[in-house]
């Protein structure tokens, strides 16, 4: 016969059956299967849980009532803790050390390093849990971590747009679009990769003019999907006026000019 | 005063705080003063929550003596599980209806849906702890999913190369190289994405002729940087002569001839 499972040994591993598939219901009868526990227990398990996320910062746990019932944890970041990770990122980023000529930011690092990228993820997925998007959209090539760190925060898949439709991706549908340096691209999308009417969540690396963002709503107009927000690691204070509206982002950057150019990136208004 | 923790909660709490960052040692001072309880606590705490990961096949946790010593998560897969997981991918993969037209096998769903690619990069990180690789390589595009979860579950950053040198990336190294359709094609990283004597692991979603791997080998060497593995998710049967030996695939990707052409997919040998 089994041994039987102490309360903080079921509690701990449910912790970490929860958190390591985020916004996704699991049921109560897949627990007490597991742990071979009454239903009541179960509960009481999970009402336990539910104040140590909380306590100690570690996102939501929640029961959803109703026939495809069961409890869900979302790795929802506090207003708070968000402006402190992107306050210390902001500082990282700042000065003249990571400038390039042309007055370019180096930061592919920050944006491949998955204790930073995890952490964005989960900031950005927070704001758009009760929009309730379907999938994320990304365009290649260095938005895919942060696009798929908040994919799977939000528990829904990473759709990836391409300069060039590839042989071995089907069937796909194509656009044109303005780049920022006012060239006309192509970006390409397998027929496969969405569904009608589905609900798309744009993440990307970088927005300045907005060109590449357009063509991504374009893009899904012509797969008959709706965009239901826009959020971005990055956007430039110049030029204001963007090609598209409603979109959020992480961090703001200014180049100052003068003899030693220095990068001032701050946190975005919305996180102040 | 703050209310006294329980073991039930803190045990809970640090589970998830542990698996959040993988192959990452974690002080037990950090987790004495977050509930503030004494270490021989923390350390009975630590061996309950060793067998309950055992247990339930969540991974290993271990404690690591000496100076930068402390506690430590590896989402480590059992070869068994491994199996469970790759038998299920082959399946779905497997037959005509993901066939595409020139023997193409459309898995770009696969490759960037959150719980897929995260159990694949647990199980590819599974067979390279011992390795300790620094960082993980992969070349754009559909790869970097999966890269990036392996990165995840080995605590190290990811670097991408890149088709071609931007501008936003800096001063960048480039080599040629032929690709499998026998075209010459560049590769590029910027000079700050990797330093000197570094270990990397290869990790990418296709493996056919082995051109593209060969070129990441060249780009490391340019960077004096040693490979210590290659991992891939899908290889073809053919052609059997690879351009590289060691790699490590997932499964094995075979087009069967006739009227209707068939993929079958099987697990790599070394899963069975």
């Amino acid at each position: 016969m089994m041994e039987k499972i102490r309360r903080n040994e079921r509690m701990s591993a449910m912790m970490k059956l929860l958190s390591a598939s985020p916004n996704t219901i699991q049921t109560l009868g897949m627990f007490c299967e597991l742990f071979g526990s009454a239903k009541s227990t179960m509960s009481e398990d999970i009402d336990l849980l539910r104040g140590v996320a909380e306590r100690f910062g570690l996102g939501e746990i929640e029961t959803v009532t109703g026939a495809a019932g069961g409890v869900r944890y979302r790795p929802v970041v506090s207003r708070e803790s968000a402006r402190r990770t992107i306050r210390d990122l902001c500082h990282e980023l700042s000065g003249s050390e990571r400038l390039l000529p042309g007055g370019f930011l180096y930061y592919s690092d920050i944006l491949s390093t998955p204790g930073i990228v995890n952490r964005m993820g989960e900031i950005l997925a927070t704001e758009y849990y009760s929009a309730m998007p379907d999938f994320v959209l990304t365009m290649e090539t260095k938005g895919i971590p942060v696009a798929f760190a908040t994919a799977n925060a939000l528990g829904v898949p990473l759709v990836i747009a391409r300069h060039s439709s590839k042989v071995y991706e089907g069937s796909a549908v194509n656009i044109n679009y303005v780049s920022g340096s006012g060239n006309i691209e192509t970006m390409s999308l397998s027929r496969r990769a969405v569904k009608e009417n589905q609900k798309a969540l744009i993440v990307d690396d970088f927005l300045k003019g907005g060109g590449t963002a357009r063509g991504m709503i374009e893009l899904m107009r012509e797969f008959n999907v709706s965009v239901i927000g826009m959020a971005f690691v990055m956007s430039t204070v110049i030029p204001e006026k963007k090609r598209i509206t409603g979109a959020r982002s992480l961090m703001t950057l200014e180049v100052t000019g003068g003899e030693t150019p220095e990068a001032l990136v701050k946190p975005a208004e919305w996180l102040e």
